[in-house]
């Protein structure tokens, strides 16, 4: 815990930091003493930018504070009159002036942005007195008695402690005693008679008048911007992003500007190129005599700033027309603010009197296609390097491109929330079986798969519907994990829904859906929303191609996918993957044509009887490596050996067990008696993995057999095969000996028999803690190690992530975890352990080949891990592709800029 | 591998290392190049005690036999021939001479035991000729030709690949023809025509006569030895042994005894002490005119050697009596050897025409009790140090002393085989429910429980049985730990054994067992048997406290308990017990009284509700708390918080749920959903631990009270309580320091409401990787650490002990691993990282207390580990607290001697 760090107890001398007239006293290099805000703002007037002046009071000032039992420095009185000296002069008003009064806002500024930590508070300075000046000097004494009673509501709440709704009760009664619908349907009198209630309100509660001096006010602000710094929601805030309490807040006062005192007044917000298409056009809207929470508000249209905007829609006189001379300033501005900051920005300017003043610029938010086209452009405009368009890119927001999305205009009702598991949109019909989904498929008919939570057994059914909705499981479920792999849009997890499969439905709150009725997922946000929602097919740009291009010329880890399926591999190959990391040959045999065989291998009751079923998976097995290898042509195809438990493979019903046992002729008796002897109590600890190639050997031999017959017909007719065999969940070296024992003996044999040989590769799955330990043993016998971080972190961890749902969200929110380490690779404990074996592994075989294929291999971060450890290759489901060549890239390019 | 090191490929000049008559070549401490027997044979010899002559060809010949592919060296011919002629001199017998032959054994003799490696070659040098010159000498031609028969049979078939089967058919043929039943039934000549048969089907078999040239039959001999080392058998058991091939097999040629030559020869069997019972007496059995695998075969009742066993029973006259000088020669040699050897030793003799052969000895087995009464009477004779008579005990050993076993003289009929999951023997009527255990045992009857496994939810039913009896788990699994733990005979995973709950039976092989019928188990050996079988009840020496008080003088390591109720934990302190390593509280839960305010918590939709629910049950924690903390009375207690998930507490019958819903105001299916909601796919990997105490940290606050009011209640009243709680499943120093702060918090309550001041500790379970590898960081909060060695297992090894049963012994059997890591820790694996945490933690704090409490506390290898680590103490369950005790001196003892 940082927040125990001692306290520093004094700040330098200089106590407040001035800005304004094109000039300030910090810059963008001090946020950690200015905090964001006063940075920034210090920054732009620096530019020589029209910016309303102000000061900040740095946050040593704070910590100083604290260490003085909350009493301010002595110095600090003398340097903030300075500061608003400064401002008086600049602006020509004076604080607390009864003629020509200075308004101000007073904000918090952390280090790090902390949104929401405490309100900011506008228009102080504001009393009986000044606010009659305001009245005058704008000729709107509704403007200023609306700003009066605006600024006591806000101040009594956050310094006074008077809860705003005390006053928001006071408006509605008098709205209703006049009948008023809007707050604007109050007059100046109206308004000046609530100001005289809320101050009463004030009195009552605080037993004192509301503040009439004005530095009183801003003291009081002060004070309690230093407070909220330790707040609860602040302390909590700061625990969950590891902000350290000695960090400290900076305060900024700013004069006031105001778009609304007449119709040579304005306020806007504009990009400096188009956020949703990134044309280098620069775009935005403002509106006539407002302030800047009207155009948020949406009450009135606002007009577009360009002639060219004008011509995209609307009819409304655009900036460029109105006022010209303030659009030319803003033009000129905005042009200096992007190649100052050489990126879009989004920028905020309200216009008092005709004359323009800037009160933010930011780097501007932006869809994925926008931040490729901009990205591009500002490379070929040479205002950035490819690296720097690179790194600017977030690898994850690539995904929208690469899926449907849902129409964003289109009317939701969303029943209820789930976990956005598997990107993209689909709607369809609920069924609520895989058997039900692949008939309907069959029909034509678009479905949406609603399950408890899914299994192998219902893949068919995945593969059949349009999306995938399961009630339980998280990010990295069964039903997750398989959807991404088919690029198909998955919910999981939705905890709200109850399914009744016995009555064919499901309920979400109120909502009842009955198989058949149309629903729509969102993947990318785990909406479920009743009836159809159009959605929007995906279209990859030449941007893409291109950024893509700069990403593999730039990254040093391979990117290969985890692919078992024809339709896979080649989605994957055509996204730029460069092998398959992970071929998982479990998936193969749900096919109704082979689960029998599968099942009469697991019942059969001595190894012959094994064989004899194995022989028949063999065709099948050979059929599926053939397809493979084919598409994977001249490149690395790993391939791992049955994994799962063999209950897994085991029919429910008794119908499907009387058919195992006719197959197999046994008795019923005996299949059920079977199918209770393998059940397991904790599956994912159980007899699975090489253990299964422990106890039957015939079962890899099979599978080995297969691949290399593959490996021999594809390599025969021209082609260039690279088949790396995988074999999971080793602990001791001893285990792989006697598997690749296996594996080479079947190589031997078919090379004997068909005269091809195939250079092929024996290696592991690095997924338990003793493995990782004992790797410079197992190195002896692997000649590659594949991280399975999924089930590296299951054991690392001690937490099944089928189960992970019920408290992972809970550890979130109390700041036990920071990521959930099934999506983010957990650093500290399970990437100690890849950081050991790399090392030990390479001890003993310098050259050993290391990779993971656990999901992981698709997460940015952990991509940046894996560059950092010296992997070689990250393996990642196809869809993931993109995302990982981007990452990879990042990762490349900070590990350079780091040496 | 070790045994793909190379072979050396030279051995010394001295290729044959003679001994006899009181001289030997060699000696015990050549073992390396001798083999065991070799040097065995050398030793006795150089003692002079009369050995049969005999010389032995050194290992290193075997390897430079292999390194020339198979030749013997040059020189090796003429030092046999050495050899040879020395066993000729000494004897005056000559080999091949027709009529005083000298006939030998060959025999192989590796560096390590290698059992049943090779046959043995006997009366080696008979052919047509000398059998004729036995005959003759001996007066006794059936006594001859019987002994060439054996002779070509052994000879054909170890070295001349005739199998034995021929011979055996032959001699049934022979026998049919006679109307014979007994091999003793045939007459000289009917040997001597069998010898005629044998040879014919030898050279039927060979193409060539056999052998009469009695150097080509030892060479011939020599060569199987040789090659014998390298058969499929042998590889097996040296990969098994982790033996290197390098190694190599000597080989011993003796001359031949005969005790069956007449009246004044003999053979016999003796121990220097009873091994039974410990008693310094001489004690043994011989037979007048026999051989050795006479006493064994049993056909002839053995005699006594002395008077006094002689009293013991039976009347046939002992050897005192019969052969007073022999007997006298004899008496002398056994306490030559038991002074020289300083242990009880086992030895074998032969008395061939009055004079007296020594052909074995070696320390001898004992029983338990023996071994105690030796060491106490050997240390008390200053034959050997106290350090040395706990070195040669086996604490293991000491489980027999503390249960009932079976009467070893009673008749078994053994119906199936489980693993000796929890020592002792008991008999009972079956029942198949915990339910029905504890009726009967309201009843007073005596009862075994069989069940397919158990649950916690079985503990008062394993309470109320005298056995347990399981089909499935292994020696880890619920009813084995809980079993050993009360100190109650339990068989685990009998895999043979199928239960049917519905008909109330089981059935084993052809057996079936009914509800009502009775078994009996041997929980020492894992069988089933059928009927009642009488018990023997312990009964501990005052050997056994001497033994236990020298143990605890010279340990350094603490032994503490696992221990929950008040029975155990007085057993526990009555075995000397030095504190409570492991208090589970989650088996304080499921007492009928309890168990519904359990479940009622668990249902709980709110906060509140749960908290309702909590504070039923807090009165009967603290009363718990209460018994536990007045039986360790100024003894450190360790208690953990809630660990298992609490799907584990909820009801399975629709009547119990309906329950549970009356008691919980819900509806029976709220609480069916609520039950859904918590089904877990992996619960060891679930949503436990201290996950519960962050997502229902109210339950840790119920449990910390308890704790606290229990401790002040006792202390109060004089006693010394000083508890130490433990966070279980800790992955993170967030979770501990948020549940440390629960416990501190009722702490501080408890000490403010009762003015109690209770000293006690906070520390966490080391059980998943993760947590070792951060141990640096949580011992920030941590004031000890416990390793769970259970969890810890199955997390880094991937394996749940509930189902490892499935392939544990394949594994063992392959060689993948050498022991069971549920009962001997995988040093390699769990032990680094146990080493890594110890390391971490002390670097973090210094005088950090670290312990383990999983089964491995009560392993005497794993508490030689432990030693080494440096760990404070070890916590097992009550019965093995005596075997830890003993483990730790053993220990401490070793790592004085190795420092």
């Amino acid at each position: 815990m940082k927040s125990s760090a001692a306290l520093k107890t004094t700040p330098a001398d200089k106590l407040v930091y001035t800005f304004g007239d094109g000039k300030a006293e910090g810059d963008v290099t001090m946020k950690n003493l200015l905090g964001g805000k006063g940075a920034n703002l210090a920054d732009m007037c620096a530019l020589g930018l029209p910016v309303p002046p102000g000061f900040t009071i740095p946050t040593d000032v704070c910590v100083a504070y604290y260490a003085a039992d909350k009493n301010f420095p002595a110095a600090l009185d003398d340097q903030v009159k300075a500061g608003v000296a400064h401002i008086e002069k600049i602006g020509g008003r004076s604080f607390g002036d009864a003629k020509n009064p200075l308004l101000v806002s007073v904000r918090s500024g952390a280090r790090a942005s902390m949104p929401g930590m405490m309100d900011t508070i506008l228009n102080l300075g504001l009393n009986d007195a000044t606010v009659e000046g305001l009245a005058a000097k704008t000729g709107n004494p509704r403007f200023a008695y609306d700003s009066y009673r605006r600024f006591i509501q806000m101040y009594s709440d956050v310094v006074l402690g008077v809860d705003h709704d005390v006053f928001e009760d006071l408006l509605d009664l008098m709205k209703n005693e006049r009948d008023f619908a809007q707050d604007t349907d109050l007059s100046a009198d109206d308004l000046k008679e609530l100001v005289a209630q809320y101050k009463e309100k004030v009195a009552a509660h605080i037993k004192r008048p509301f503040p009439q001096d004005v530095n009183e006010q801003l003291w009081g602000a002060v004070r309690a911007v230093f407070d909220s710094w330790m707040n609860p929601r602040a302390i909590t805030y700061r625990n969950l992003h590891d902000i350290p309490a000695s960090w400290g807040t900076a305060v900024t006062i700013q004069s006031m500007v105001f778009g609304n005192m007449g119709d040579d007044c304005a306020t806007g917000v504009a990009f400096t190129r188009n956020p949703s298409t990134g044309d280098k056009a620069f775009y935005g809207e403002f509106l006539v005599n407002a302030q800047g929470e009207d155009v948020v508000a949406g009450i009135r249209t606002p007009q577009p700033l360009t002639v060219q905007g004008k011509a995209e829609g609307g009819d409304l006189p655009s900036m460029e027309e109105v006022m010209p001379d303030v659009f030319a300033d803003l033009v000129k501005i905005y042009q200096k603010l992007e190649s100052h900051y050489r990126d879009m920005q989004d920028i905020e300017f309200t216009v008092e009197n005709r004359k323009l003043w800037m009160l933010q610029t930011r780097n501007g938010k932006r869809t994925a296609k926008a931040a490729l086209k901009i990205a591009v452009d500002m490379v070929n405009e040479k205002l950035i390097t490819r690296d720097e368009a690179l790194l600017r890119l977030d690898p994850l927001s690539l995904d929208q491109l690469l899926h449907p999305t849902l129409d964003p205009n289109a009317k939701k009702t969303v029943i209820a929330r789930g976990l956005p598991a598997s990107p993209g949109a689909a709607s369809g019909k609920v069924v609520f079986t895989a058997e039900d989904a692949e008939h309907a498929a069959n029909l034509k008919e678009k479905v949406i798969l609603v399950r408890i939570e899914t299994s192998p057994e219902d893949i068919h059914g995945m593969h059949a519907a349009q999306g995938i909705l399961t009630a339980r499981g998280g990010m990295t479920s069964h039903a997750a994990v398989v959807a991404r792999g088919m690029g198909k849009c998955c919910v999981s997890g939705a905890g709200d829904i109850r399914i009744n499969y016995a009555k064919k439905e499901f309920t979400a709150g109120n909502a009842t859906v009955k198989e058949g009725d149309i629903i729509t997922l969102n993947g990318s946000t785990g909406e479920v929303i009743l009836g159809s929602v159009g959605t929007v097919e995906p279209n990859l740009s030449g941007d893409f191609n291109t950024v893509m291009a700069w990403a593999d010329a730039a990254r040093s880890l391979n990117i290969r996918t985890n692919a078992e399926t024809p339709l896979d591999a080649k989605t994957a190959r055509g996204f730029g993957a460069e092998g398959i990391g992970l071929c998982r040959t479990e998936h193969m045999f749900f096919d109704a044509e082979r689960i029998i065989a599968m099942r009469e291998m697991i019942v059969a009751e001595t190894k012959k009887a094994r064989e004899v079923a194995l022989a028949k998976l063999l065709p099948y097995q050979r059929k599926d490596f053939v397809e493979i290898f084919r598409i994977m042509d001249g490149l690395p195809v790993t391939i791992r050996l049955l994994d799962p438990p063999l209950h897994e493979f085991l029919p429910h019903t008794e119908n499907e067990m009387q058919e195992v046992a006719d197959a197999s002729h046994l008795t019923l008796e005996a299949v059920k008696y079977r199918a209770s002897q393998l059940h397991e109590s904790n599956p994912m600890l159980g007899h699975r993995g090489c253990r299964l190639g422990v106890t039957y050997p015939e079962i890899y031999a099979m599978q080995s057999r297969a691949i290399f017959e593959a490996a021999a017909d594809v390599q025969k007719a021209g082609g260039k095969v690279l088949p790396e065999i995988m074999i999971p969940l080793v602990m001791t070296k001893k285990e792989l000996q006697l598997m690749k024992a296996i594996v080479d003996h079947e190589a031997a044999q078919v090379k004997a028999a068909t005269g091809v040989d195939i250079a092929y590769q024996v290696g592991t799955m690095i997924e338990l803690p003793r493995a990782a330990l004992r790797a410079g043993d197992i190195a002896e016998y692997a000649e590659f190690f594949s991280f399975g971080t999924n089930d590296l972190t299951q054991t690392t961890l001690g937490i099944s992530r089928d189960d992970a749902a019920n408290f992972i969200e809970q550890y979130k929110k109390q700041g036990v975890i920071e990521q959930d380490p099934f999506v983010t690779i957990d650093q500290d404990g399970v990437g100690e352990l890849i950081r050991i074996a790399a090392e030990r592994g390479r001890a003993t075989r310098a050259g050993i080949k290391l990779g993971i294929c656990g999901e992981h291999g698709g997460d940015p971060a952990s991509i940046a891990f894996c560059q950092k450890t010296g992997l070689n290759y990250v393996s990642c489901s196809p869809y993931r592709v993109p995302i990982a060549r981007l990452a990879a890239a990042q990762a490349a390019i900070r590990a350079k800029v780091a040496n």
